[in-house]
This record gives structure tokens, C-alpha cells and sequence, in this order.
């Protein structure tokens, strides 16, 4: 497999018990277990409404086994910045209910039928009501950010939130299009995912009111995390098991998305490749078999195994700029964390 | 016609040039025109963006011809404070961004093809751009609040944008049951309308640092001026003129929106009529001639009648709450207004 970091198993031996686990996502969740307990309560409390449909429908995304890696962001910043306050759950949840909204919209918008191995929300209850919860969930956001009172993180989140939905419309507009550039993609990457994860991260930093110094590192870290995600998830798209992912493989494929491992295998590929890539994407002319041969297309032109490699510069990117602060348990479960994010599996 | 306030025409008389006029919105935007001037220009500016299609898009519908009804509530309630400043401009622009993205997202959600007389956003560009530029907007609108920096302001449009969602996933909730109640029928007209319309108008009275009294007047006039309204808004689907309305006669009746006409036409029915009524809205199924006899309906059970009177004692309501004021031309614009709401044919 691509994206087996040891594919051929090792011999048993004396060392094997001090070869590296995989990296994973658990010691910075252990850490921050208590705080996340709590940004989970206020989560159910605050998407609660005398409209039952709006709790339900919002349940159901938001207990759908997400890995709250954006409000653990949040989180893990406050208190490496030595936060010992209560600021950072509230902004916590208010992060992840602009990620919720984005999410619910970005189903109707991919009119997606699975997310993290469940039905979306628009496949059980349609269109309208995923519309209408998004925006509920958007204003709720803002509404725990008001009531957290700091003008500085309204305008690091609402201009995160235009940000965002530049990025998806731009996105829009680069699909079909396999003219795109790597820079447009990227600019894409940065403006949809990262822009969340560097927010995220940043307003930790000020509700511990650190030095911009510290703020800058940790914005810095969640915007190169941010980017090793998403070009991750891009290539899982080509190459995850659907079991494991939790989404359907193909999607991007399937809705014309010019995506990296794309752009890579269309500039490495013969003129009959590139004929495939422009019947299926641009004509967007997809049958039997077609899913099939873009996934070992991919493969065959090293397209996975690059898009890997460039999400690790931007991890390794991302550790180093925790450098700034002192060596902890945190800090090393968010590096730990950087390596999970191109390692991972789903 | 029901609506017509004069069915006769008066004969040619000399007390004929003191008849008095049909009450108009023009006396409030004569007063407001140099103001309003301003805030479309922000309105042009603020939703600009390097991805064209959201300026595109957002044009099209901000500059569809709406009656930029909202925004001159929140200009109208700051100058009759008394106020002299500017924050009322880019607030104005605020509450129009909000209205615009709820259009926007209601027209996707109603897969609606025409809006004051134009083509919907979603059907020239599809459901994916209007859902993303609605967001867009919507963040926008935050921004401005943002920087004009006032928490008070920032809670109150927050709020109403909940609420707004809430009403507008109720109103999901009540189509296609002919057993809604009046009250929930309210509670969804003040909550998907009126209450932009009440946080429109106190917002104004907020930038002029007024005392409570008089905050609440204007959240007052604006609460039951939006009832009244959307009263309206809900009896001409049954009819206007198509070219005159601007936007489809009957679309509610299609969609199985229960609004007041109905509910008064079903309550006053006999059992032939209820049994129209359920099958057109609640099994949905409608047939050729169904929209007529639906318009025949309300016309004969004087549902429309009843509820052009009901609109109008909200806006006796509305033109009531503003005694706490001295007299003016701007006080007497929005009483004016007021009326106009009720008679207005489109």
C-alpha cells in the first residue's frame, strides 16, 4: 500500500519493542480529555432550539465521530500558552460549529450522501433543513463569541468564515478545470481547511493574551497542519478503504474536483492519460471502470506517494514552529499530531 | 379586487386633489436618500472579492430591486434619535448582508426560480454558488459589526440570525399540515421576519445612544411592522399580478406553505373545501386549475380580506410605538410606511 510508512513487517527482536509506535492523535487527546468533556456539553447545550429538528439534524453531524481536531486546537493552544482560565472551551465550540456549518453545507453543495461512514445529514432529512441548521449553527458560533466578548477573535473568525466560503466558491470554479495550477489549488487548501486550523489555533493564544510572537507560532502551526490535512485527504480520496475513511472513495473524482494527486498524475501522464483526465473531468463522461483506472493512474505516476511527501514539509513546517515554546507533554502530542496527519489512514 | 382600498373611482370633483395619495415609501427614501446612497455604495464595496463569481452573484441579487426596506429602518431609527454620526451606514449594510444571504438561501431552499420579477441566483448559477455566497454574505455582515466594534449590536444581529434560522426550519416543519395553529403561524412569521425588522430598527437607536424607552419603540415599530409585512407578503401570493409582485403568485401555495389566507380559508371551509385543501397541501397533490380554485378559495371565505385587516392593526401597532417621538417628517415617513405596508400591491 502507498501509504504504509513499513510495509514489509520486521524481524522480531530484541529492539522491536523500541521502534516507534504510529504516530497518533491519543496523547494529545488524553491531555485534553477534561477541557473537551466540557466543549462537548456546551456543544449539546448550545445547538439545542425549542425546533426539535434543529438538535436532531445538528446531533446527528456533530456526534458523527468527528475528531474534534480543530477545537482540540483551540484547546491544546490555550494551555500551551499556560492558560488557566475557562475562555478557550466557549471558543472551542464556537470553532466547531463553523466547521459543522461548513460541513453541512458542503454536503448539500457536494450533495454527498456519507461522511465519516454515516448517511449526511442532507441524504436523511434533504436539502432544506441542512441548509437551515448550517446557518443556525454559523450564527450560535457567533453568538458564544459574542457572549466570550473579545472583538479580536470576532474579527480573526468572521473573517475566517468569509475566507472559507471564498475558498469553496473558488473551489467551484476550479472543478472541471484541469488547466488549474497547483498555486489556485493551493490557494484553494488554504482558504477552505486552513484558514480553520490557523484560526483555531491562534485564538488560543489570545484569550492566554501571549505575545504575538507565540500567537504568529501557533497560527503558523495550525495553518501548515491545516494544508498537510487537507492534500492527505485529498489523497485518501484515491486510496482509502471506505471502511476506514468514513466517506465514500471516488467522491472527488466523481464531482470533478482537481485535487493534488490529480494535477500531478495529468502533468506526469502520457497524451492518452491526458485524454482520459479530460473526458472524465472536464467532460466529466465517467463510467464502469473509470474510478478503477484514475486510482491506478495515480498510483503508477507517484502522484500518492508525492502528494505525501509535500503534506510532510508542511507537518514538519507546522512542528517547527512550536519551537518557540519550551519542550512539554503538549507540545510533543502536537507534534505527534503533525506526523498523524500525513500518516494517517482516515 | 380585494385589496383595492378605492374599488370606485371617485368621481371628478373639486375635493378630488385632497383625496389623500395611496401611501407611498417615497417620503422615507427622499429622507434617507443621501444615507442610503452611501450605504450601497458599502453594500458594493464589502461584498467584493478576488473570486469573481461571489461580487457576480451578489450583485445580482443586491441589485435586484429590492425595496431596501431593512436598511432604511436601521438609518431611519438613528436619525429620528437624533443621531449625527456614521456607524448607522455600515450597520445598515450589515442588516441588508444578513437579509441578502437568508434570500439567497431561502430560493435554494424553495427551489425558487424567480425574485422580484428576476431570476433567482440559484437558477442562473445553481444551488452551490447561492448556498456559498449566502455564507459568504452572511460573514460579511459580521465583519462590518466587527468594525464597528459594539458587543450590544454584535448580540443583537447575532441572536436574530438564530432566530431567523430557527423560523425558517419551523416553517419547514408546518408545511403540508393544514392542523398548523395561527400561533405557530406567528411564531414563524415573527421569527423568519419580524425579528430582522425589530433588531433592524433598534440597532439604530442603539448607534444614537438613546435611553431604553426609546430603543424599545423602535424594536416595537419594527416588531409589527415586519408582522404586518410579511401578512401582506403571504396574502399577495394569492394575488398579485405576477408582473407587479415580482416574484411567481402561488409559489406558497406549490411549496404547501401554510400561511394565514389558508388556514383562515380551511377554518371558514366546508368539508368539499377541506378535503381541496388537504389533498393540494398536505398529500401535494395539485393538478391544473388548483391554484385557481386555491385563489377562488380565499377570495370567496374572505380569507385575503382578513388578512390585509389583521396586517393592519399591526401596523396601527407598528405607527403607535413611535408616539414616544416628536413629531417629524421622518416620524410621519415611517407611519406612512406603516400604511404603505398594508396596501402596498407589490
Amino acid at each position: 500500500m502507498e501509504f504504509q510508512e513499513n510495509p514489509v513487517a520486521p524481524e522480531p527482536s530484541a529492539e522491536r519493542d523500541d521502534r516507534p509506535a504510529a504516530p497518533s492523535l491519543e496523547p494529545l487527546f488524553q491531555l485534553l480529555k477534561a477541557d473537551l468533556a466540557r466543549v462537548n456539553a456546551l456543544i449539546v447545550e448550545r445547538m439545542d432550539s425549542p425546533v426539535a429538528l434543529i438538535p436532531q439534524l445538528a446531533g446527528h453531524i456533530v456526534s458523527a465521530g468527528g475528531k474534534r481536531l480543530r477545537p482540540m486546537l483551540t484547546l491544546a493552544a490555550a494551555r500551551l500558552c499556560g492558560y488557566r482560565g475557562e475562555r478557550h472551551l466557549a471558543l472551542a465550540a464556537a470553532v466547531e460549529f463553523i466547521h459543522t456549518a461548513t460541513l453541512l453545507h458542503d454536503d448539500v453543495v457536494d450533495a454527498s450522501d456519507l461522511r465519516r461512514g454515516r448517511d449526511t445529514a442532507n441524504a436523511v432529512w434533504g436539502n432544506k433543513p441542512a441548509v437551515l441548521v448550517g446557518d443556525f449553527l454559523f450564527a450560535r458560533s457567533f453568538q458564544l463569541m459574542v457572549a466570550d466578548g473579545s472583538l479580536r477573535v470576532l474579527d480573526i473568525l468572521s473573517q475566517t468564515a468569509a475566507v472559507i466560503a471564498e475558498g469553496e466558491v473558488h473551489q467551484l470554479i476550479t472543478a472541471n478545470d484541469t488547466a488549474t495550477t497547483e498555486a489556485a489549488y493551493l490557494e484553494v487548501v488554504e482558504a477552505k481547511t486552513a484558514a480553520l486550523f490557523a484560526a483555531a489555533s491562534r485564538v488560543g493564544a489570545i484569550v492566554a493574551e501571549r505575545p504575538a510572537e507565540e500567537e504568529d507560532a501557533l497560527e503558523r502551526f495550525g495553518r501548515n497542519l491545516g494544508i498537510a490535512y487537507q492534500l492527505v485527504d485529498d489523497m485518501l480520496d484515491f486510496s482509502a478503504r471506505e471502511s476506514e475513511f468514513g466517506k465514500s472513495v471516488g467522491d472527488d473524482f466523481r464531482d470533478g474536483k482537481i485535487t493534488l494527486p490529480i494535477l500531478i498524475a495529468f502533468a506526469r501522464g502520457d497524451a492518452e492519460e491526458r485524454t482520459f483526465w479530460r473526458r472524465t473531468l472536464e467532460a466529466g463522461e465517467q463510467g464502469p471502470g473509470d474510478l478503477d483506472r484514475a486510482i491506478s493512474l495515480v498510483e503508477r505516476r507517484g502522484a500518492l506517494a508525492e502528494t505525501r511527501a509535500r503534506a510532510r514539509r508542511y507537518a514538519s513546517a507546522a512542528a517547527d514552529a512550536l519551537a518557540v515554546f519550551p519542550d512539554s507533554p503538549l507540545r510533543r502530542a502536537l507534534v505527534e499530531t503533525a506526523a498523524f496527519t500525513t500518516q494517517r489512514g482516515f
